[in-house]
């Protein structure tokens, strides 16, 4: 997975982060330098910075930028932290990158400069920590794929999507340096094509043959026998193994099954909210009707419409063969699997 | 149903037909005068006439307007019918109405006067005959939809799509009539977007509430309970009641049969392939790879890219509940309730 010659988040720590705008990717590679909590919000609602993984460490760096600006004051932490962990609601790594900065200053006797000096430190270690993190996500699933030839994957997972070296774009690569994967489907993932965008981009970067597709057209080819493993990634994964992803999975996940093809979710610690007993607690974030009727300035649907537009669906744990984590791969039933990865839920 | 102030074709005897182009709309309602086959097989090709019924009417109209460009022997019109049935492999309808437009005059002793008065005749007759199919299925359609609520189409079906009323979409507007409609929720169908474009546009016309989704939150949509029922179109329906429609119908029946809602595909006799004893030897055809990185002039997807571009699956008749047809509602088992309706498989 060497070699990667863009860089979705940079560190500065004592003035701020550098992003990689994902909007104008595959055309344009331009960073962002964010230096304010209201850059960062609006680069986050924007999916300037999107995936999972990467909005943890984005929400983490957001304390320090916070800090950075004022006295670092707990009161002032606390509100920052609201913000930015306010601005995607179905993202668990947002809020808990947040969280896991406030825990290490907040409460504590430390000055505004040590304050901020820790929360900068963190926020660099985490990137590493992040692909280290992947690393052991890609050779827990990588085996899974052994001489699968051809395999789906939906939205984007690759380094874009955590900053480090990415969750199911990862397994598929290290599939593919083994020999095993002649080819990766990639749907297009409306509304916002982060598919058609960003996959086809890394693939073409990872040196991986690729086909785009719509995404209606998955169920045709999972029928057609054509591909023999599905792999994604994951925004939220309850206790019970249910996984709130990218609108469309859920979609997949039944064809998959009802076409016998192995269905796998790929992500790490942290996208698991143990304290979510099972998918119906999981919010479901809608975004705007305007992303539905066209893309960019582009409008091809009637002026004046309704949309239906969630970000997100669930796919119940039933329809998920296995969970590919950085603590190894789980196995049905998940619930208790999942448990002895990661220690039983909070509040038990 | 009245009152439509647009007409999607229009035969002038003698001369040409008018169509309106699907390509143009919901921006720009333009009409294009078509007098040569060269003229048809392009606007066929490039869908600017599309939907399998209204296919068939431009394929009879077809062999009208070849015969008025030359001596109208059955050797000039066989060649003609050839082609235009050539320029979309799928869409039974297209064929079939080249075939029917060529047994009223081939290896006939019309003179060449003859045959062009009885081909124009054949054509605009067609036209009204689709009125009243469509009139026959809204008909026998429209009970299921009792207290419907809320339903869920796919891809364009309307007028546009018939030439008359429409299939599955005068289902729901007949069913909107007696006021079971609340609200139906229209697919975007990419790569060409004929629900964003074409579907929204006829439901407004129509006066149905309604609210557009992309393709991929359809299963969602479908496990939330908010749909009682979801009813498309068919390309080609066969003996054993297998559907060929646009692709991304396979994934709405699988969603509709996991969670409960019934599925319902509306369709003329001419839809029907009676040859044909299932859907795996329903030719599929592939479309241009530029398609699904874009739309129109915009490019979202990397510049050189392989695709995946069926334009459409093939649904087992297992995931579906019933069949609305011209001559009623026919119900599982498929096979012989098809033999019933519409006599036994030719050949047999």
């Amino acid at each position: 997975m060497s070699g990667a010659r863009y860089t979705p988040i940079r560190v500065e720590a004592g003035q701020r982060i550098v992003v990689l705008d994902q909007t104008r990717l595959p055309h344009d590679e331009v960073y962002v330098s964010i230096s304010t909590v209201d850059a960062l919000c609006e680069a986050i609602g924007c999916l300037r910075v999107r995936g999972a993984p990467l909005l943890g460490l984005a929400g983490m760096a957001g304390i320090a930028i916070a800090a950075e600006r004022d006295d670092a004051s707990d009161k002032s932490l606390q509100a920052a932290g609201a913000r930015i962990a306010g601005t995607r609601s179905t993202a668990v790594d947002l809020g808990a990158g947040v969280q896991r900065a406030m825990e290490a200053v907040v409460g504590s006797a430390l000055t505004g400069a040590e304050r901020r000096r820790r929360l900068w430190t963190l926020a660099a270690a985490a990137v590493d920590e992040q692909a280290a993190i992947d690393e052991r996500i890609a050779e827990a699933g990588a085996p899974l794929l052994e001489r699968a030839g051809a395999v789906l994957t939906h939205c984007n997972t690759g380094a874009l999507a955590t900053g480090g070296r990415g969750t199911a774009l990862a397994v598929i690569a290290a599939a593919h340096r083994c020999g095993w994967i002649e080819r990766c489907y990639a749907t297009e993932t409306r509304p916002l094509l982060q598919g058609a965008r960003l996959t086809t981009w890394e693939l073409a970067q990872l040196g991986i043959p690729h086909a785009l597709l719509s995404d209606s057209a998955a169920a045709g080819l999972l029928a057609s026998g054509k591909v023999s493993a599905v792999v994604v990634g994951a925004d939220r994964i309850a206790a019970n193994g249910d996984v709130a992803n990218k609108v469309g999975t859920l979609g997949l996940a039944l064809a998959a099954k009802e076409f016998g093809v192995p269905f796998y979710v790929a992500a790490p610690r942290s996208t698991f909210d143990l304290a979510c007993m099972d998918g119906s607690r999981i919010p479901i974030e809608f975004r705007p009707v305007d992303e539905v009727g066209g893309f960019g300035e582009q409008r091809w649907a009637p002026g004046a419409m309704d949309a239906y537009n969630p970000a997100f669906d669930v796919t119940p744990a039933r329809f998920i063969t296995a969970l590919l984590t950085d603590r190894g791969v789980l196995r049905p039933p998940f619930g208790p699997a999942i448990d002895t990865a990661f220690g039983p839920p909070a509040g038990r």
